[in-house]
């Protein structure tokens, strides 16, 4: 059976790589300095899957022009990846990020996506439901769009709850507080990026992660695994509190796409195994092995298994 | 019969209106701040040609994602265009504008456009003459794509004119000049909006408008119509020359697209009467009445009446 992965908020992502990039400028771009890739992170999730020779069904919403792109770009990709979307009128997000490497600027325009109406929304929980029997596992991550409510994630999960199926999420606080409300997922990886910040407090100290983490637990998430200071991390489950630690240096200009690799490699290891802390330390073997690539591309399996001697975990509660 | 406007380097226009535009930052873009509009002069031309109430074949070269767009918009835009592009595999241009008008800033970031291999050329140049004798009228407009030579509007007005039909051209010196050589059209509108240039010559006063066109002429073509310091015009053909005036301030801010509005008036009054500077006026009075308009919108034929006496023409030789 397939991982079904969820993407509520798909993306056309576009990167323009343009020297001296300034305003109230024409600039020139020649083809080989734009690319143009589907994006969002249950579709980042699946195509790292695809590489790990996991097959997978993609969900959520997709529309307009952006989102025949996306569609057609993410079914090139591998052909282990089903696409099964509920189409919309409106266009998908589009995130154009300009990089200028000579002057060291990012410039991005992201666009702000679409409302879902609510015939919509029906017509998407109605497809869950019927696709929830016959897949392994779901993955939900990243945003959501407008017209669909934070708790969505609880939404989802208490239905794949009642066919007793296994749900991993990644997401910013304000749907992990809402969401876990209605029903908690087995393993959770809370979205740091923007904010660290959940169940509305801001997150400094290691404590307060901890502190954070077994408020997961208690709300009935199996693991909580929280980045810390960008490269460890915190994992905290019923039995303790781990941290796991880096035993070498970490290109921080490489960790785009590292929380994606995370999930993804933590669902392949929980097709062999049950054991918690051996998903958590395959998630950042893959996270790490990831950062040897500058580009969004999925590290290999043999790189994984370099990369589980690189770091070091140990107990601490 | 339809009239055939080559469009051989169409492009998506994209505005992007943001507030406060600035490098190395995030911009969030809402969908009202943001159009997708099929782009090139010919293209522009049978846009206006539709509003005319006139039938249009649009030809040239089409592809990637951006030219589906392009493709669907434009038979979106009126059932009086026929799309007959040949399909090619690259990316057509995408001419993105960042438009701040807080800052009055305007950026631009333009993709250089395919290049086409020589089949498809060819491709194109055989569909060409099997279309040609089901048409009224050619108008041959704008920039070429990389593999197709300068001398492209000759080559095709050669084939025009075995089976006795009319061109018209809009382009700039370096395709007029070398186009010319081969073979010339009934009008010609050279294109000065990035350099005010032609046979190689920089113009700069009057005489040097004036001696261009009667060039032009010399060459076989029956009028020339240049536009002269942005809003007033120099008109030549073999039996003198006139200038044409406005007599009511111009709004150039609102200049964007008069030239294919231009042509596109010329055709509409071609139909009606064979008389040039007749066809010279309407062209010129429909260009004034779209500077009325802020947006890429065509003039109203009532507006192109009531642009006819709000400018004078004296002949001057």
């Amino acid at each position: 059976m397939a991982i079904l992965t969820v993407c509520m908020n798909p993306a056309l992502d576009r990167e323009f790589y343009i020297s001296d990039f300034t305003v109230d400028k024409l600039h020139r771009l020649n083809p080989e300095n734009s690319r143009m890739t589907p994006g969002g992170k249950a579709i980042n999730v699946a195509v790292d899957l695809a590489t790990f020779g996991v097959k997978t069904i993609v969900t959520g919403f997709i529309g307009g022009y952006l989102g025949e792109v996306v569609l057609s770009e993410l079914r090139k990709t591998s052909n282990l990846i089903t696409t099964n979307f509920v189409h919309i009128k409106e266009e998908i997000r589009e995130n154009i990020a300009i990089i200028d490497e000579k002057n060291h600027t990012l410039t991005e325009i992201n666009s702000s996506g679409p409302v879902i109406p609510i015939d919509d929304l029906q017509h998407f929980m109605r497809r869950f439901s019927i696709m929830v029997p016959n897949v392994s596992l779901i993955v939900i991550s990243g945003s959501v769009p407008g017209g669909v409510p934070n708790s969505i994630y609880g939404e989802l999960t208490r239905i794949a709850r009642k066919s007793n199926k296994i749900v991993f999420w990644e997401a910013k606080d304000e749907i992990v507080s809402e969401s876990l409300k209605i029903s908690a997922p087995l393993i959770l990886r809370p979205d740091f990026r923007r904010e660290k910040r959940l169940f509305g407090n801001a997150l400094n100290s290691e404590q307060d992660y901890i502190d954070a983490g077994k408020e997961a637990i208690r709300y009935g998430v199996k693991m909580a695994v929280l980045s810390y200071k960008i490269d460890y991390d915190i994992v905290v489950t019923e039995d303790g509190v781990w941290f796991i630690k880096p035993l070498v240096p970490i290109e921080h200009s490489h960790l785009l796409g590292t929380g994606d690799t995370y999930m993804a490699a933590m669902v392949h290891k929980y097709l062999k195994t049950n054991d918690l802390i051996e998903i958590a330390k395959y998630g950042y073997a893959a996270a790490l092995a990831k950062t040897w690539y500058k580009r969004k591309v999925p590290p290999k399996l043999s790189d994984i298994e370099k990369a589980m001697d690189k770091f070091k975990i140990e107990r601490v509660e």
